[in-house]
């Protein structure tokens, strides 16, 4: 059992631990040389060019991906040649392109804020007096990390996305109370597992916190759990699929985006769940019975580390914060610290919710400045 | 900080996850394409050749190992040539001769067998005169999984080995209740860190399975503790030094054998510590500050996976296990079965001792004819 990971970053990486326990060989088609997922990267090309992505296939009983880039044409060229690929090119054409994700979501009575396709100013302008004044412009494509979202105010704000061509995508700006990720895997043959709903913290459009479960959150992970897993049914996911939410000022939940692979709000689970999203994802890939995804403790916290250090250097950082925090588990993703990129991630484990926060936040606190 | 391993059987294959999880980098020297380990195998060669070590341990931070081989040449021309070697070779001597071994347990006070070294059937004779006529003889050397290992009556018993030329180890056979295990892991600077006391079945010569933390132990666990602190301190082990005990008919501690590296006995600690033997191994040799060795659940239960299927190909039973024991954790070794030949091993969590050996027995039964 081969598994061909599609793109080289800290998802890939974090892939290969439980490909090595499982006995699962894992390849990685990376981008570049010293990528994050170095390790298992077999290829360094192009995921644009159909060759070079139907090369790697060959070697693997299973496609699957780091990121949503891979184009429609190189993703049929895959499924033309006869290869598995997990996601399939249908589901992840979804997530390619958030107008889609918009209609399909609507189409199955999935709960999302009040949207319009707007193709000009006038559009947006228009959306904009129905909505207070306020508004969230997404351009549909290639946006991740806060990077193609923007919250305007006047038409003019999006003047240089309406240049650029093409609709984009306008939403109400929701008053949420908080921030909330419910993920699942899926198998191709249909089985689907949830963990628990988490809360999140974003910061700069960035995941900077989650905290798993989701606390006081009342009939939320029971409908939310139902929820995602009506998308990933409805919408033919494989593997591990993100449901980013809200929770309104009502207490009710929106769909905010999806994601269809690991994804940031689930990196507690390697340390906080029986199974991780990683070894979830390559079972559900490879349509092997999927673990158990129940927490191992009360608590989980994860903190993102982002940037890079200034005042020391890294090395002493982290050994200052594995002396401090023996309980808590570092994750570093092998990547040149640069301000704002994710280079790692600390996820520590209680039995009470403020103290797994202040521990986490602390053995983060190492690597700030 | 990249970590070099001599050797590329499964011990240097599961030192992988973390040291992705860490951001450490990781190097194999294995002796054959293919092996356990050769995810991190970046050169395929003669552990016992200077040349080929010396070259390998060129790239890399530190030098440790997956089995306790490497000749002791070998390891003066790399401390000769100014690398870090953990554990060095003073500590490795020990561990590479038995008789060494029982000199230098017995000069720092811990409790062994009766012992001698014999030199010939005269001597032999003697000793089992002296011990109702029965012990265990032992090669010095190169013994493993009960190879080197043999239980006389008769001095003709070992008369091949004593015709193999030089002196064999003959010690009291043991009337041990049961056999247990004191894992702890040391770094350079001197910090020690103790898991919990296991106790282990051995079939063959080979563990079978491991129950941690060690029940009904009284006040073992603490002795134990200390006896395997005292041995890592006083033979200057750096990294994770195993020490297999008996507990005899009198409930005393006897030191059966040390291991200078991870050891099956702590393989539980992936799915059932906070940082695993695998993750601790690193730190320490790196001179890391070490992780906190406690256990995440009240017991864990390892069960060893030995041998080659025959009824059904490896990958149905795995797909029936996984179905069958969602909650196990699996680890397969990536080689190929033989057998006898230690393939993998599942891990069960549990807060009932016998619920949780249940369930890693049946999910390991998956895999017996």
């Amino acid at each position: 059992m081969i598994v061909g990971v599609i793109g080289g970053g800290q998802l890939a990486r974090m892939m290969v631990p439980p490909a090595v326990e499982l006995g699962i060989g894992i390849r990685v088609l990376a981008e570049v040389e010293g990528s994050s997922a170095a390790i298992a990267a077999t290829v360094v090309g192009d995921y644009r060019d159909a060759a070079t992505v139907l090369a790697f296939a060959r070697g693997v009983d299973v496609v699957t991906f780091d990121h949503e880039h891979v184009p429609q044409a190189v993703l049929a060229a895959l499924v033309e040649a006869g290869h598995a690929v997990h996601p399939g090119p249908d589901a992840l054409a979804v997530a390619q392109d958030k107008l889609v994700m918009r209609e399909r979501l609507g189409a199955i009575g999935a709960p999302v804020p009040d949207w319009a396709a707007v193709h000009d100013a006038a559009g947006l302008r228009a959306f904009l007096a129905d909505h207070g004044g306020r508004a969230v412009v997404k351009t549909p494509r290639g946006g991740y990390d806060g990077k193609g979202v923007r919250v305007v105010r006047d038409a003019a704000d999006a003047e240089d996305w309406f240049a650029a061509g093409g609709p984009l995508l306008v939403e109400e700006l929701v008053d949420f109370r908080r921030e909330l990720a419910q993920l699942v895997a899926r198998r191709p043959s249909g089985q689907v597992r949830a963990w628990p709903l988490v809360e999140t913290v974003q910061r700069d459009g960035v995941c900077a916190e989650v905290f798993a479960p989701a606390p006081q959150a009342g009939g939320l992970p029971a409908e939310a759990a139902a929820l995602a897993g009506l998308i990933a049914t409805e919408l033919g996911v494989t593997g591990v699929l993100a449901v980013e939410l809200f929770e309104d000022a009502d207490g009710r939940l929106l769909v905010n985006e999806l994601a269809m692979r690991p994804h940031n709000t689930g990196h507690w689970t390697i340390d906080g769940a029986v199974t991780s999203q990683f070894e979830q994802h390559l079972r559900a890939v490879l349509d092997l019975p999927l673990g158990d995804p129940s927490p191992t403790a009360p608590w989980s916290v994860m903190v993102n580390v982002l940037g890079g250090p200034a005042g020391a250097t890294m090395p002493d950082r982290y050994r200052a914060a594995l002396a401090d925090r023996p309980e808590v588990k570092f994750h570093s993703y092998g990547k040149q610290p640069r301000p704002g990129r994710k280079v790692g991630h600390v996820t520590a484990t209680g039995t009470e919710l403020d103290d797994t926060v202040a521990r986490a936040r602390a053995a983060a606190g190492f690597f700030q400045d």
